[in-house]
């Protein structure tokens, strides 16, 4: 019997690009020699309360190994709605669903809101994931240049009419953007506010890192600036604040579709892992959580000040970088010297000296930012800062002897 | 300003029909009086190895707190690979992906093979999950009738070909299926695989319960039959066998699709719980696993006959019911006396009286089932099986007077 290869894959598999990032994570995992992690975007493990989730995950709990709601555990629910009370978003218990990471919220929100060649506007660069999932839902996606204050929102109204189209979503990370680092100015966001109105489409505001400010002064989110604007979704994770590999984060979106949220995440996964949310719920019942807070903030600053300082002395005019106010990424973009390196290119040299980053090109489907990278500073103390900032120059000159041919 | 009312939905919202069977776990923990759980699918606490499981959460482990590998623990894997083994399916690393439960395997799955319009092939009646997963992908979804042994394969072939289509998917639950409780036979398993390899199209064997066979003998499958045919997409889950709150499971699929996997699973949720992947290979190691299950399937084993004894006594010739050779659910469907009863009206009037169950129409598309319910045997000792039981007869009478207007 002559048998067919493989049953046939849908069109849409095309388009399921999966995430550098993420593989990113399973290739350092491989790696037997010393690498600096600047390719990771969290906290690494001297900066998770590691000791106390551990006796959280410990203790005995009713329904603990049981099917949770869909919906997230009620307790863990009214406890997230106080944590964010005492940092100035109000909202309410209707308003959430708990969901695995930030991820499931956005891929929940492109399942609700965008059709096969629907319109979705993103930044550019963007982060890959967000990418990815609108692309697995059929996004024909359009991309918007960032600047130092986010995405430039002005010249969205042509880019959009340019398209023939109105979008059905836009995606945008307000504060400290992944990978850029920058920040959404208060004029932009209120103008995305109109805009998003007058489209009538969904404001997908994925805010991972807002709570990470540790320089300059708060912007107001969406919500504080409108806050029963129906055409808020609002995804949310504890990964950057407390630790990614809880997989723990919400969906704070109108009552009205809560519902359709449920209804989403039932075919996705039935609940969220029940232990992680109770350890979480007990974590941030136990009164921790603001010196915690406190403490990353504090420690994150150090760390991008460390990085900026070793890529100024070491990398100089070659390179011009972002100057995040908070979060964890650096985005560096070479120049002078450096112009026309490929960092796609780059990365695997870089890997075998000891330093990992995420070459431009993941943020993007345009051929846009081959000559930039994202540096991530949160994983990596101030000395290993600077190690991996030595390594990723002179894998540069390596590269830039190799095109010029004058090997060292 | 007068504002639009909401944000448009996509088209797809209208097929988010989400799963009455997940609702009811939110149901039930919201009612403060004394409900037997027929509804619930699941090992109750008594069955779990909580406190094995609680010590396991609670010890450190290097990465526990990070972002894992979107495919899965390294470690986790070979553990499942071996225990696998062991109960008699081999299979490889490379073949498999650690999961969010079994439904996020059928999200990948559906994902990856069926756009809109596609006919999907499913059991009649179905999961309701599995039903509502292919629905968000836009299935066009063929249900096919079961009887004691499983989908009524032999129909396959005329109904397929009466839609014009060929199917891209045929969606089974092999063993104990969910709801009916049905296992499909060997005839019927090598006439299935002959059908995908001559469509072409993925098979996806969705088996929760076959390791709790606790009557009959084993029948080979797909993969013991097979073990190389690359349609074959089994998903799996421990759910069933270990706890569902972990949300831990796995697709077990040909190596080539194992980068689309991954892709997929990273537009989802970027890796699954890393927690409760330790904790689950810590049990697993421990080596308790196997009188663990021995366990189960005895305990099961008395249960399924307590819940039969009850229904035969009490329901007599007015109910027929499917005597499952192992998992969790007894299919029943009502007649003589009791025919005409609406079971979804029956649902809210013995939920009051302290019974929960899950309605047949939630396992079809179609009209089909209203006389028809779910028992899940699993969640409840004998004593309160025989009260449950006791409850739902009395409400059948209630519902029966009323109809007939003979109030009590």
């Amino acid at each position: 019997v002559v048998r067919s290869a493989s049953p046939r894959l849908a069109r849409r598999s095309d388009d399921l690009v999966g995430s550098l990032i993420d593989s990113s994570t399973s290739l350092l995992a491989a790696q037997r020699h010393d690498v600096v992690r600047f390719a990771v975007g969290a906290p690494n493990e001297e900066l998770i309360p590691v000791d106390d989730f551990d006796r959280y995950f410990g203790q005995p709990s009713p329904g603990k190994y049981d099917y949770g709601s869909s919906e997230g555990e009620a307790h863990f629910i009214e406890t997230v709605v106080e944590l964010l009370a005492a940092y100035g978003e109000d909202t309410r218990p209707d308003r959430l669903v708990i969901t695995a990471g930030g991820m499931q919220g956005l891929d929940i929100a492109f399942k609700m809101f965008v059709d096969p060649g629907d319109l979705v506007v993103v930044e550019s660069p963007t982060y890959t994931n967000g990418l990815s999932t609108a692309l697995s839902y059929g996004a024909s996606v359009l991309e918007v240049p960032v600047d130092d204050n986010g995405m430039v929102v002005e010249y969205l109204p042509e880019l959009v009419a340019s398209t023939g189209s109105v979008p059905q979503a836009v995606y945008v990370i307000p504060n400290f953007q992944n990978p850029s680092g920058t920040t959404l100015s208060l004029e932009r966001r209120l103008m995305l506010l109109e805009l998003v109105d007058r489209w009538d489409c969904v404001l997908i505001d994925d805010d991972p890192y807002g709570l990470l400010r540790f320089e300059g002064r708060d912007i107001p989110t969406f919500r504080q600036l409108d806050p029963h604007n129906r055409h808020v979704f609002s995804v949310r994770t504890m990964s950057k604040i407390l630790a990614p590999g809880l997989r723990v984060g919400w969906i704070d979106a109108s009552p009205e579709f809560r519902q359709l949220i449920v209804n989403s995440k039932q075919a996705m996964d039935t609940c969220t892992n029940v232990p992680a949310q109770m350890a979480m719920d007990g974590y941030l019942r136990s009164g921790s959580f603001d010196s915690h807070l406190a403490f990353l903030r504090e420690t994150y600053r150090e760390r991008k000040h460390a990085m900026v300082a070793a890529v100024d002395e070491l990398l100089g005019e070659d390179a011009i970088h972002t100057s995040p106010e908070g979060g964890l990424f650096l985005w560096l973009r070479l120049q002078g010297r450096l112009a026309g390196i490929d960092t796609s290119e780059l990365f695997h040299l870089a890997l075998k000296r000891g330093v990992a980053f995420i070459p431009g090109p993941a943020f993007t489907r345009t051929d846009r930012f081959t000559d930039s990278l994202r540096l991530g500073y949160a994983t990596s103390n101030n000395e290993r800062i600077r190690v991996g900032v030595e390594r990723l120059a002179d894998s540069l000159e390596m590269v830039l002897a190799q095109l010029t041919g004058d090997f060292p």
